[in-house]
């Protein structure tokens, strides 16, 4: 019996980048693997010759309902970029019971981690206290910690609950938070057998003093978090936005933390680069982070332990038990942006 | 029956710095409270007045011997200041079964909390990169995060497990870390029922991503870490200079420090405050810190509570619960320096 | 628009059993609920009337390929019984995009916590030190201590890592065990990632001082631990059966349980009931529990809970949140016989 | 200069109990070691011939005033059999400075574990239905599962919150239970610190669906839980007798607990070894240990561990860090009787 054909198309990730030498061998060790290598996509000549043998395409290449057709063996779509984008026939591909996988899950812990070192970063002032240092202004002891607040026992609140804050959960759990949590799409029940607190987007905003962002970008929440609700801010507290810039309206948020009624932190921006007069640069009360919170090189390399992991398994006939299935009832309503591109590269 | 005294001299304390006005009141329920307020220690004519009918002192009044054979009725002596002075002869205490009690575990968490955050700062650049962003150098996503890594699993290690220690282990367990513990007056027995694995200092230094120094300063540790010991640490680890400054070599540390071979932050240093152009200020992989991490308004303020916790239950006849019993055995040992005279207020 | 149809056919279970008065109304609100309460399943003339509307369908409803052909807007098959009975057309419904749901979920927090008391019963011999009492022939303290161990610090094992493991992984945390890991579904990197040991049956079994069987009976597991296997357990130490029988071989596991050179526990048996003169009901060290780990009250409402919370999602083109999706790989591997009918009613 | 010497006087402990051979050597290692072994006391002659030099005692020796006079050099007290006897006079010990120390903890964590399994057995009647198979009349799952419930979520009670309570609460912390807490001498912010809930003896037995009795005997709580306070425990809710028997009013809470209102569990009882006609024998709904929960071989060898520990610690000069140091306010308010002789063997 012929060994199964991999088609490889991992760009705009490239394979040094995502696999160590020993994934990359447990690959292809799995079967043939068409590998494209280099800038852009895998030419469409070498995906139509091997497309009919494919059992796996790890990658983004484009595929049309007229190329699915085509891809009779084909089992699983494995998407290493982050975004699923409407470049494939989603519909179809359920259709064919062709399983759309994602690596959302190999930058939770690392955004997790994160997004707590902000949490108390921003609770602390330790960014902002480590400039004042370097600008020989610093407060000794008690001189510069009015509003500091302990971790331990504050009300937190989390806007979306799906791999992140899965996993930023239990990093929290020393702290003896209640957390509040807003998420249409996780039922109360669900929220409560994780200790959670069922609540809306305004109770979550007002009752929390370490609000964390953690929901993807979907066309019900985009710009959901206005001035309005950045209002119900309580003065002091803490707003962290880890996961996607659009779910805030921007320009209500730099003017709701431009004076430092709250504490701010956000891994995240409209446009990035952000241009280089752009007034948050200098945001005395928010801590800046240009997308670094997921792409940390033990992320990129848990992305080819897990494609090898579930490559081997679905080439077994077991399901995937690392990457992410895709919902055929979502996959279409999560939103990209041109904006979020470059984004997608490295988070 | 006439009721108890309580002599309150908290200089260089305020009241109102350590005491809600709820645990005053409960203070005052509990006898008849002489109190100092302002600046500068308790009038010598009103202690020795009040010193043959005191139950309990509270704060860093001078009780040289002649002092403590006159107080007769004395169950307690409370300093509110953070370091054992030689101002109090300790040997005649113990004799007299006088307790001596520190508040110590009022800023443990606090610390905790901070050294956690400084441990994922240094570990992911937070601060470092929040400068460069705002300097306009920021890189974007796995363009700024070399070197960069997870909490998630590294080997830690913590010089020194006294309560700061116990504060700082709960919050790690979340990381599933093997934390390696130098500290010669913990028995290995006591580590392991911790979960941790005793070592040398070397070893703690050698084999750890993230150590953490915990330690109060004794007549042994002084200058115990040198250039030889912070050679030991892997490049690219973390070290974390938390309790006090005189266990480093300070010059050793600037020295080794200055060139991002490995990455540090301290929130302590020899002479505070530390000069204008002193060259740790442009430290580019070092978080400063100026002696924030402990002195924070709540920190404060459960000193007030546990010293009306303790008081009312030695005016009980009930062994306190919440401060720090000092050791007769170590009292004398644990050494404070002028240099740490501004430490010892807002720590 | 007309409202979304479901079919309610949950024989063996019943609506009481499953649904609280609560759910059942908030199931009630999402459509038309066509409820089939009483013995047995639903008439085949009303599933037949209802079916080309039903979105959804509750129940054990034989679904063969003609039936699916005429569901035309079903969305998904939600299996309240526990087990997944060919008498559904997986493959068609797969192809179909209908979500087959199962509620594994429900069973799993039950059955973790009585496998956690089981094992401290082992270590402790609880159970067989209260028959001694009620005998006369107690030992007081250490006399009847020989063996006792405690579970901090014990090597464990899991023989399976599915939703059950899941459940019973944070509550043996604070033991901090090192746990081994046998599961062939589950690759090496997905255990690390839950701090667990990847290792054989034959390594799990050997190195434990306590072994949890977890798996669910699959064709590659049946009678998976015989003699051989048995005979690496360390004498003293504990084993625990809590998932399903058809995993051993009985007879070597009673044979090799009978002389009490392990501890022993089962929850479940190949026949059920047992015969009455079944020579396991006088086995010394071994704890026997009637299939009673799942079937509490808590975990049958849960039940009703979950499919009330997911119909909700399915029925607004949501993906389902709290009940466990078939996996088309997967779903025919899984097995139950007839001796495990009994069980699935009630664990 | 002459080695310290060393008096080791353990009955009613042997040494072969409480000593590994490695730690037995490492003892021996730190003085002279003048050891009684076999049974009763060491002979007067001899402990007053070496009294004069003894740097340590570990045992029980009577040791009045005039002994301690004698004892010129002594330092410490190590009372290795659990309870503290007016067999010396500790007054004289505290005002000379000598510490008397405890093993306490040595069996906190064996009870701790041993009662968080009684706790899932009493939740769940693992005991109840074991004892029901043997006999024939098992239930299968359902049917013999009214009234189990889940300890996730549970409202939980602690009387008394010392360093029994201290091993306890990681134990429970993954059920996620609100723990309210009886304690008079603990303050209620020590309290809100560990995350527990401060109550009155009635609250705690009244709101709590698992109560854990897990005090010491003092002057004041013996016979604290009579037939008024065992009647506020809500029906189906369980009670569970970990500590000591004299807390309860025996009589109410064999009568309380005889039709199985609620569900119980003991480790001890008033009289050991029980009368073999005690009709608590046949309470269907208790869960009868004969004071096993301590005695386990592990806490024995650790009193060898940490006596051997501590005694290094001390001759260097430097505090105990692993057994209990008595409290002088409480020493004598700690209350043994002659029904207790035997318990303080084996706990």
């Amino acid at each position: 019996m012929s060994q199964p054909v991999i088609i490889f198309d991992p760009s705009p990730r490239s394979r040094e980048l995502i696999f160590s030498a020993e994934d990359w061998k447990r690959l292809n060790s799995l079967g043939r693997v068409i590998s494209h290598e280099g800038a852009g996509r895998m030419d469409d000549a070498l995906v139509d010759e091997y497309l009919p043998q494919a059992s796996l395409i790890i990658g983004q290449t484009d595929l049309p309902a007229e190329r699915l057709e085509r891809a009779e063996p084909l089992r699983a779509i494995i998407n290493v970029e982050g975004n699923f984008y409407p470049n494939v026939d989603y519909k179809i591909a359920f259709a064919r019971g062709i399983r759309v996988l994602g690596i959302g899950p190999a930058f939770s812990l690392p955004v997790a981690e994160m997004a707590l070192g902000m949490a108390i970063d921003a609770a602390r002032g330790i960014t902002r206290a480590d400039r004042a240092f370097r600008a020989g202004r610093e407060g000794y002891g008690k001189a510069d910690n009015a509003g500091s607040f302990l971790l331990t026992g504050a009300d937190m609140g989390f806007v979306g609950f799906g791999h992140l804050g899965r996993s930023l959960l239990p990093l929290l759990q020393p702290f003896r938070p209640t957390i509040r949590v807003f998420d249409p799409w996780v039922p109360p029940g669900a929220l409560r057998e994780h200790g959670l607190v069922p609540d809306s987007l305004e109770g979550v905003l007002s009752k929390s003093k370490v609000t964390f962002v953690l929901a993807g970008v979907t066309e019900e929440n985009y710009g959901m978090i206005g001035a309005e609700q950045l209002a119900l801010i309580p003065g002091g507290a803490a707003f962290l936005l880890m996961s996607r810039a659009p779910i805030v309206d921007w320009d209500a948020f730099l003017e709701a933390s431009r004076e430092g009624r709250f504490r701010a932190a956000t891994d995240v921006f409209p446009q990035e680069p952000v241009s280089p007069d752009d007034p948050v640069r200098r945001h005395d009360h928010m801590i800046l982070s240009a997308h670094r919170a997921g792409g940390i090189k033990e992320a990129f390399l848990r992305i080819g332990e897990m494609v090898a992991d579930d490559a081997g398994l679905l080439l077994s006939g077991l399901p995937p038990a690392r990457l992410q299935s895709a919902h055929p009832e979502t996959v279409a309503r999560l939103r990209s942006t041109p904006g979020q591109q470059h984004t997608t590269e490295t988070k």
